[in-house]
């Protein structure tokens, strides 16, 4: 018996971070459209928390979004996983049997973790970061009885994962291995990377770096890790976090295009080769902010961003998305680590002639009010414009909100002059004193740094 | 015997944020000028920091702007008094008989309490707010054995000083009596005047609203406070928190322009009607960024702002004033208020049609990580243009740095559809979620808002 077709003005395909405010600003933006949101996941789980399942949080089951907002929205939800996408006929067909209509469809089908063809990545125990509530608690089931975790790749899922997995199993003897000189290496100029590494040590984590995985070994579960410098290191639980894969098998069958970091490819208006379909996330293909080239920057903030595009530009463009800034923060032990836009080592890579300037003060004045601790501020120019190109911040938690009043600089491309002479909030019990505040003396630095690279000296 | 002429290229009069900040950026866009700073008090107190002097921080001494800043920007300091300024023959004359000649001279000398004639104001144990060190321990000494405080005014200063009188002086009564129908009215929309007074009151602080003090009883010492409606309340001590007057007689006697708000009047570039001679900080005569009317805002956040300006602008005007915004934070009990630019009430009041949008969410995500707190946001927006207005905050203490990333938006005239596709960091321990990030969503429920008030619904 053939199932009479749904039908919904809008249909999204995906239910994380992306799927759901696609569903939700569609909503907002066209209160009179019908939303139907399509997912294979029974429950979805917070992206950027999966880390916090091993320690802080304790289990998949306290790091989901909830579906209040979908009900709270008028969305209807089908949990089913949708298999073709008809787009002459505007239909979406799942795995289940429906086929749905649409007048406008959103994929918002995300991405999966790179397991590289290293030799042995099939043995037993060995786990990428999956958004699957089962697999997780099987991951964390293995790490409760493990002695030997080795995580490869050191960026922030790695060592987000290297300090949680610590918490409470103060036994096991957790180890990084990363190809790259240094931890978080593409996020932050090597100071933060090197803050960042002693604060790691201190959590008696040990880093490998510099060094590459050649094969795991054991037989039939892993016991050990066999890395391009020759030595051999004990694992009785690894985790791969290096990386993401755009989810584009859909929309490759449906015959739409692929863009060169292998995303669904979508113009400014975040439309895909077919007019009625959108994209967004990290399944879709992005372009830098700054020098408009395509970028493999995957965040569920990014994702956000463009899901709120997308569902204002439904049924008439009304976004335009400029780009990925890439704006992240993390927080190692009680240091906060954000940074927005291009560090100076990626800034001078792409041909920029750049002034920095640095400030670091306490958060809090004088520096006896309860709660003082360090936090700096650097800031990246661009040499004879002054334009800002990004931002890096380390210390208070404080941080993890500044770096987004460096991100509003960045996106309105403030020059040093317009930050150094931005009116900022200060109290003795919150920030830096106003004489003091990290931001515009920052800014302040750099123009006065680049007095002394001026011919005038 | 007369004494030899100093000489600076410029000359500073004044030491708190203004002055020292001005003295500072002189001598890093002008390496080459020497720079002096003539100051009269031996001991510059952190001016937002006064508050907390009578609780957290326990003595005005721990509550000082170090000189060490003067020394390593090789600034010249010379305590002692300006008395006159001869424009024509650019000669600074002081109480103490120096001759300081200057090219360019700065003024930063600063605003004093106002204090108004109400009948007994003048007897004893009765003060005011005055940036002095002996005269504020005076004031901790008699707060140290008194049962009764009055504070006059429900602003930052008088909230701010009645919850810290209370601190470790918990048979204190405090209360406050203010002219206004809520505290902190002229920064907050009522709901977060209202969330304040709650938090006051938790703290035992008696708020006597939509009150005014008639007279001061008492014979010699202050005994009590008389009201207008008629109720008297005992007081053993009074402190005035009602406001502050640019300091301009020195600016007067020389012959230069004062303006409608009786500060010293500057131009764009901070320069007074002598064009050698620049003004900022609390003395300078302002502007709203707004309506370019004048402006009577006082803070310390604007005064560096200011310096920044004067500082650049010496020897050829680099940066223009663009007029203050207002940026405000504080904290009472745990939760920070913060806010910048203008309330709905007062946007109404200037003949704005605004739109207005609210958000809430915790500070962390999941809710159970560490640390969780609500944190609110509310936008205000022009209606047509959609050009944010204002925005104001109340929560966490991250709260303190959002106002900053309000303020950029502010600074650069970004509409809600700007800030609703802004890129913004977040992280489990540090911020809510992408999704329900409140700045971000402030502005979508503004823009879903105005759908509301259109024609079209």
């Amino acid at each position: 018996m053939k199932k009479a077709m749904k039908k919904a003005d809008v249909v999204v395909i995906g239910g994380s971070a992306a799927g759901l405010v696609a569903a939700i600003t569609s909503r907002r933006h066209y209160p009179e459209k019908s939303v139907l949101l399509v997912r294979k996941e029974k429950q979805v789980l917070i992206p950027c928390g999966i880390p916090y399942i091993f320690g802080t949080v304790g289990s998949p089951e306290k790091n989901l979004i909830p579906d209040a907002a979908l009900e709270k929205n008028g969305i209807e939800l089908v949990v089913d996983e949708a298999t073709d996408i008809d787009g002459e006929g505007c239909v979406v067909m799942t795995a289940g049997g429906e086929r749905i209509g649409y007048q406008k469809l959103v994929l918002a089908t995300g991405s999966r973790p790179i397991v590289p063809p290293i030799p042995g990545v099939d043995k037993q125990n060995i786990f990428a970061i999956k958004k699957d509530v089962p697999y997780l608690q099987q991951l964390l089931d293995v790490l409760d009885s493990a002695s030997d975790l080795v995580i490869v790749g050191c960026g922030f899922i790695g060592v987000e994962l290297a300090e949680e997995c610590r918490k409470g199993r103060k036994d096991i003897n957790v180890r990084i291995v990363e190809m790259l000189r240094h931890c978080l290496q593409l996020v932050y100029d090597d100071e933060f990377c090197v803050k960042a590494e002693e604060v790691l040590r201190t959590k008696g984590i040990d880093l490998l770096l510099d060094e590459k995985v050649e094969a795991f070994l054991g037989d039939g579960k892993v016991e050990g890790v066999k890395l391009a410098s020759g030595r051999e290191i004990k694992a009785d639980a690894v985790i791969m976090g290096i990386g993401a894969a755009a989810n584009v098998e859909l929309a490759r069958k449906a015959g739409l295009e692929i863009g060169p970091c292998r995303g669904i490819q979508v113009n400014r208006y975040m439309q895909t080769s077919d007019v009625n379909i959108f994209a967004c996330g990290d399944c879709a293909e992005k372009i830098s902010f700054f020098d408009g080239k395509p970028s493999g920057l995957k965040l569920a903030s990014i994702a956000t961003m463009e899901a709120r595009i997308v569902g204002a530009n439904l049924f008439s463009p009304r976004r335009v998305n400029t780009g990925v800034i890439g704006v992240y923060s993390t927080i190692l032990g009680d240091t906060a680590f954000a940074a927005a836009g291009l560090t100076a080592a990626v800034a001078r890579e792409k041909g920029y002639t750049i002034i920095v300037g640095e400030a670091e003060a306490i958060n809090r004045h004088p520096g006896g009010m309860p709660g003082a601790m360090p936090l700096k501020v650097k800031l990246i120019f661009e040499a004879g414009s002054r334009v800002i190109l990004g931002g890096q911040v380390s210390g208070a938690r404080s941080g993890g909100e500044l770096i987004n009043a460096i991100s509003a600089c960045i996106h309105k491309r403030m020059t040093a002059d317009d930050i150094a002479t931005f009116q900022t909030g200060t109290h003795p019990g919150l920030t830096a004193s106003p004489i003091a505040y990290q931001l515009v003396n920052a800014a302040e630095m750099a123009i006065a740094n680049s007095w002394k690279l001026s011919t005038r000296w």
